[in-house]
């Protein structure tokens, strides 16, 4: 290259320093959630970082960087050579978004780093005990259940406020909370969880059991769109299934899968199936929280994502009714399906 | 969670959506690098996404997926439903920083994401033949020799304009691509490369091969900053280190590492070292590209690195005159240090 031809070159704009910066922003933040300390910034306004990573055995070189790129943010302040940070003007938005910016880093970086390889139909090496997409399921499970809090679960409840149920199923039931937070609304009720991950039943056990609610709940290792009907299923009225419903798809599978749950369950009487779905709209950088994220990661994966009115064109072909649609709010491409079962 | 309270909840703002969508743009950057797209749009100012898959043998929805998250960074634009995208107003801007997404991203984010087991001291395991921090050493090389194309060459270029030389040692070698442009630009110029991977050293036999140099050039798998002095070290006159000096740090180990290089090479007579160089100033959403994520990544791996001052506190107690400090332009925090030896 000559000097001249160094001249033309392009220059590195500031619309791509921003983008990789809050690449790196996300990466901390990530990290601080982990870590605790949007726990401590939240609960005190200003957090002594040396007193912090003391008093969590932490590194404190590791922990100053990470609040340098929450400060580029303006997740927290800090002034030059100070150990003090305090909450910064995007502390509140950033810290309660974080389940997503967790989800995205911690949970599923390394697959979205190696996309070039599935898009290849190449297929990098794993551990064995791994997720075969390399992503950390522990935090994407850790991401899911907190987003559930932050998010979800009110609108659960609101849906659930005027309906009767004794014994529930939730279908891809993870760390167990959900079911939980079910079997604390009505006394005496009963429930079955399902999920494919033996750590998540794991935690699920744990979980139901710190909750003094192993009695009233069993668990299946089971994929949920393959299981067999089973005797406990049959005196089930209520159904839930959060967040793994676009795993029914493509639209072929999900017909026969929600058939079978209606068969499987034959007494059911509300199902309340919440997912993310795709969207029409363009992405931008304002698009609403996760979803991009989202959509990246499940081409990866080679799933589908249907959108709302795919999800409409499969309920009554098998045997489901929906009653309502309710949208979750965050994210805003989530939305909660109330169905009710159609009769024979 | 109380209705109420619910209402009072934090809102997910524009700020934190920004951030996040970003990084997942980031990821879609990286990956478009790699598979040639980024390429494709320079050439050509628009591409057939499904074409562009054919003749690849790339998955078409991966491709489409990328396509849609680098329009949301308007890296490109692309109508909804159509299969064309056409170059963005910001792709200029990234596809010239791209080697420094794909750093990010492709060859550092499990490190990244890993910070709070590094913080916390523990280890989480790698596979036998892996960088011990996760990172996708390829990856980092293929960055690196990009970035070296794109932003350090002509600096290194100009800066040995009026000197002579016959020998020339390049620590830290890596590929071998620089070694290749010294050795070409002094005919009759032999040359040595030390490194400590030895996968970069495969490479770099197999470059210096294929430029038809094999006969001009000898390589040395060992860490520089332990390495024997050598036969084949008494006639280098050049000595070139780039991007790795902050390995010899701490600053006692950075004088006793540059004390040993002036004794190894006895009859050097330059000296040129380009590193990045911490900055004094807070970061922000416009700071300089790269220098933020190679901080944090550093911390992370406890690595320190030094700031020009430093760097000029360390040459002449260890036999080294600073003839000039030249910054190499991109990234801003990047310096190439002209040294030459101290009369003893």
């Amino acid at each position: 290259m000559t000097r001249a031809e160094a001249t033309e070159a392009p220059e590195v704009t500031a619309g791509a320093r921003r983008l990789y910066n809050s690449a790196v922003v996300v990466y901390a933040v990530s990290a601080a959630m982990e870590l605790g300390l949007l726990d401590e910034i939240r609960r005190n306004d200003k957090v002594d970082l040396v007193a912090f990573a003391t008093d969590n055995t932490l590194d404190r070189n590791i922990v100053s960087a990470i609040a340098d790129a929450l400060a580029a943010g303006d997740v927290v302040t800090r002034d030059p050579g100070s150990d003090l940070v305090c909450r910064g003007g995007e502390f509140d938005g950033v810290d309660h978004a974080s389940p997503f910016f967790y989800w995205l880093t911690r949970g599923t970086s390394r697959l979205l780093s190696r996309l070039p390889d599935y898009a290849s139909d190449r297929t990098p090496p794993t551990q064995p005990d791994e997720d075969p997409w390399g992503r950390d399921m522990r935090a994407v499970a850790i991401a899911s259940r907190t987003a559930s809090e932050r998010f979800f679960n009110q609108t659960l409840r609101s849906e659930l406020a005027g309906v009767d149920f004794t014994r529930v199923a939730d279908l891809g039931c993870g760390s167990g909370d959900r079911l939980i937070m079910l079997l604390n609304m009505r006394e005496g009720a009963r429930g079955v969880g399902v999920d494919i991950a033996s750590p998540a039943l794991d935690l699920a056990h744990e979980q139901t059991g710190r909750a003094g609610l192993r009695e009233r709940v069993e668990f299946f290792h089971e994929d949920v769109t393959t299981m067999p009907a089973r005797p406990e299923f049959a005196d089930v009225d209520l159904l839930t299934c959060f967040l793994m419903g676009h795993d029914f798809w493509p639209r072929d599978t999900a017909v026969r899968t929600m058939r079978m749950l209606r068969d499987a369950f034959p007494n059911v009487r509300h199902f309340v199936l919440c997912d993310e779905c795709r969207v029409p709209e363009p992405f931008t950088l304002d698009s609403t929280i996760f979803t991009m994220g989202f959509m990246l990661a499940h081409a990866g994966m080679g799933k589908y994502i249907p959108a709302i009115d795919e999800w409409h064109s499969v309920f009554e072909e098998s045997g489901w009714r929906c009653r309502a649609v309710v949208p979750s709010g965050v994210p805003e491409s989530n939305v909660v399906f109330h169905l009710t079962p159609l009769e024979r």
